[in-house]
């Protein structure tokens, strides 16, 4: 799913073209498939390697480059391409350990190069409109988060040979984690982008639930943030009735909001009169910061492929102003490699909780 | 508020009816106010022990008491009423300690009283009818519970002089804990009598958010069930936007079922294919062990006094057929002493947790 | 299930008791039930004349009683009981046709006597907090409303049996109309009542759609009012999934209002930003006009019992008022012999409309 | 708005590419546009009548062409392309008046020519899902169908010079109709593709509600069908909180069917057991002549953009199915010329009811 997604959002707005690509282990598939895509077929590489070092060498080389193959791979790719001068975009979660994503950031600075890491969600303009109003203080100091991101497709022992979910439960491909990684990074980034706050401590309860698995599919995570609020993080696979349901609740001294990815075509804010206010995308409301991403008038649906497009739109955007000698760091407007580290970082404090019988570990 | 209430519910289907009461510690005023709900100056008691000797010598004397004192008196009175020989509601929580609720719990048994705990959402038709489906094994083996309650009337630091709110603030008359002990138990009570599971572990955080508290107003709990389920509570009384929303969320291996207090006259039930399906209280899938407490055909609300209703339904139904020497235990059908005993000791091991940092502890 | 639900909410606030009545054609099932509900024998009438006669000439009579026969036997029952001196609630629809309820209407006024007829749903805190908006101008002029009445419990064509569908659709007891005049003239009522607007004129389509039925059981309505607006309104009762939608949503020239009667615990209001603001019953924005029928705080639901019971707390306060020598009529807040009146011009406007082929009938 | 749309959806799925365009009135104006999107100068035209003679003409001339120009250019444009032997899609109304429309639905089929009105919203997944289970039998036979598309945008008497607002309130650009043209057409299109239900007869009542217009901008309708059920549409602009609120509510003698197109990510079905079953696009139970447009899985939310680019997948793959030489008529599965002709006579039957005082119409 996740290619053809990228490469939609990528061309939605225009902005840039797919150019070159390597698109699998085996030379000819990746040939074929580049060629079908309408590439050049000598810009349709081998191996990552050949094409970062090609794609350099060329004056009309790639601009950035996306790597959304499996998770053990990203560190090298992105390695190897950043060492080669192309900026990156990256799916989540950036790497196995924070030494690695700590290296990428490092090297990605030194470099120059701007590298984004795919946190879907925030490029909805709900989500940048929920952000907005929080900086502003329109619901005044945040109190306590309630978070999650429960899934039910994998609610079934013998996933009736769902490949992607075995391949997610498999610790040869996954890694340490599986649930925590895949949609628990998504809670921790959603909350640390929307409110800005960080995390003092946490304690997790990670559980192997669906018998026959290895790794695990449901994970409670009690937060407290720098600034005194609490929050509580829950992710799960099995939750039967859930498809995507990426939730933030946050309630602060003068108000409430409330953002449901599955509803993001709305933001419901509710200040201390106890009214929620339903506010649609694409009303006059919201400000320029958040609207500007916006497609559609209001009632036409904008959804998921829009919001990959609008962390898109920033990243194009800031390479286009790096070209032309404007860029400055306030133009960022999507998930850096940054926040890829602190996604890693979140994840060995939970592995650190839970090994410790779900006791407090400092961030 | 909950003194009319209870006689609303009390009188909503004319099973019982007020003949004698206890309305103040000022004698004068408690005989006004009996003799303005149309009781015998007689019976309007100056204090509850002259009460419980009177009522129990009178052969007309009254089948049960009703105690919705503060909090930190019942125990005492309870007490009185049992020893008198008359059957005893009261409300949640049931009293300070475990050494105290396990006295009551063994006095009424001793005694063959009938005691009641009045959690009163647990009468409404629809979480019943949730109760009835997960007992059937409608959504397989339960995995995960997501319970929560959160208000948010007392949301203001300075309580603009809310006397209910500043009560329950204060230690001297809330004992050791506030949010939780007032909506805390509830969670734990709905997911108690709905799931049929027990409490294996708990840990919990419990907050002091608002300025100038001195008791929990927010509190987060992960639990551990018997059978190896987990669950997550959360409760709170500055959370802008809500009003009285309990709700519980079950996961099962083969569906998954969502109440809301709030939106009771209806129940959710997700079978494996992912579909909701909103069955209305009123709906002829609603077997009678649930549905013959209905009043009122679909669409015509039932509320808040109805599920209080139910409670005094049943618990007036089982005093009778005591008195007709037909009782027996399967016909109780709500919150009893026991229900209140476990209620204290699910908050005292979460006063241990909170004491020990939040790790774990044994129920 | 019409005459126990008027009891429960006649004695829900204490306001008033059963004395007397006449419960069944059948002198001696008339005691024998009577009493089952705590009345004297002597009270217990064999027919509605002799009830009349000897509750009038008591010195300690009842106040007002309550009309809850078929609709066919309102007007003789309601005359007798006017001309013996004593108020009267009647159930709507209040007559069989528009001379009849001239009649009654007369006949009350000038006998100085109290008249409500039981429109059940203007009774909710919300509708008269919806009324109160639009009279203060909060949603400008009106300009479109769309309400509706669907029902589905009649949807099958053998009925199964259910004996209050077939005596509805048998004309020799309903009448001309069926769903015309049991859900019809809710909607008409609703609307009058919310918005003050009188039909100028209408034109109906009336359908007998389900085979072998002799009465409408989908009607369809055009209406224009006096002030130009339009409205359109429709009540089925085959529309299977509805249980008793009664809904109004008024458009104006500055604002929007959306009242449903199955979600009578919120109104939602939206202003010229285009944002819903969803209202709950007992929030603090409601005045007191509205606010202090509410017997519960938010999220503490009330329902249809409640909002009967709202009416029978204005209409008894009036008596009162009336027995005090205080009443003025502008303490009238209940659906009156007037309100009556008009909802069977309503009916026979459309019937009209309905014989000439769905052209306009003036009112 | 409606060009940028119509390309992206056309490109959504890499099936079809912009070759060739006119884009002004003023050549320059058109030559600039088209350049910037990535056209050759020399297939930038001055005039639709240069474009459809050059590129008829080139052996690698255009496939099919969209026409988005003001309503009252669409006969003299799309004529123009068919007799130059292209296919053509075109924006909805199709043209002015019936003969008009005949007489394209004539053209195109004597030169064996696909033609596609954008009707869009019967792109959308769920849409096709609703139309399947009615021809499948899943709801017995309809019965009434209560359908709607009110909007908001335009409340405002000033209108505060919104461009489009004005030009669709002049009768010099938009004809005899508005709202109707604009809005109702849709409901008509929406109502007849889902149901498959034909029009037998109508009465209609067209306003013109805001002060200072001249066009209808509030729309009622009375319908009946072939099968004798009966219908409801209405159509508004100014319905303030109502963005683009097209929805179908079709009820039949065995279920009941809710869409919105606000939230079209999901369908409502509803048996004759009263319980609705909220079915969401990406269920398994969709079957896969619906299913099979969809590009994203459960909860990740396709919108407008996805519902246009379903008629395009269609509409593209039966031109290319054409050139192969394998195409056959029951794999059109996006709205034709017939369609937008049916909508024309929609039309002039409302008109002709308005003119007539709102008196039937047979169709």
């Amino acid at each position: 799913m996740i290619g053809p997604a990228h490469r939609k959002a990528v061309q939605l707005d225009g902005m840039a073209f797919l150019k070159a690509g390597c698109f699998s282990r085996t030379p000819e598939t990746s040939k074929e498939f580049g060629v079908k895509l309408g590439l050049e077929r000598a810009r349709c590489y081998n191996t990552y390697i050949q094409m970062a070092a090609a794609e350099s060498a060329r004056k009309d080389g790639i601009d950035f480059v996306i790597v959304v193959t499996p998770n053990d791979s990203h560190y090298e790719i992105c390695k190897t391409f950043l060492e080669a001068g192309i900026h990156v975009v990256c799916d989540k979660p950036l790497v196995s350990d924070e030494r690695q994503a700590k290296e990428l950031v490092e090297l990605a600075s030194r470099k120059g190069l701007l590298f984004m890491v795919t946190y879907t969600y925030t490029g909805n303009v709900t989500f940048k409109y929920m952000r907005d109003l929080i900086r502003q203080g329109e619901i005044g100091v945040i109190r306590t988060v309630m978070a999650e991101y429960p899934q039910g497709w994998l609610y079934n022992e013998t996933d009736d040979g769902n490949k992607q979910g075995l391949w997610r439960m498999d610790p040869a491909h996954s890694g340490r984690v599986n649930c925590l990684g895949d949609l628990g990074t998504h809670v921790e980034n959603a909350v640390s982008m929307a409110t800005g706050l960080k995390i003092r401590r946490l304690l997790a309860k990670m559980d192997v639930v669906v018998p026959g698995r290895k790794l695990d599919d449901n994970d409670q995570i009690l937060v407290e943030y720098d600034n005194g609020a609490t929050g509580m993080y829950w992710t799960s696979q099995f939750a039967i009735g859930c498809d995507n349901s990426l939730s933030l609740r946050i309630y602060g001294s003068g108000g409430t909001l409330l953002w449901s990815q599955e509803e993001s075509e709305q933001l419901i804010l509710i200040k201390e009169d106890g009214i929620p206010r339903i506010i649609k995308r694409g009303s006059l409301v919201i400000p320029d910061s958040a609207a500007r991403y916006a497609r559609m008038p209001k009632g036409h649906s904008e959804g998921w492929l829009e919001a990959m497009g609008n962390l898109y739109d920033s990243y194009i955007s800031c390479i286009q102003a790096k070209k032309e000698g404007c860029f400055t760091p306030d133009m960022i407007d999507y998930p850096t490699a940054e926040d890829g580290l602190y996604g890693i970082q979140f994840i060995e404090a939970c592995l650190k909780s839970q090994k410790n019988n779900s006791t407090w570990v400092e961030l």
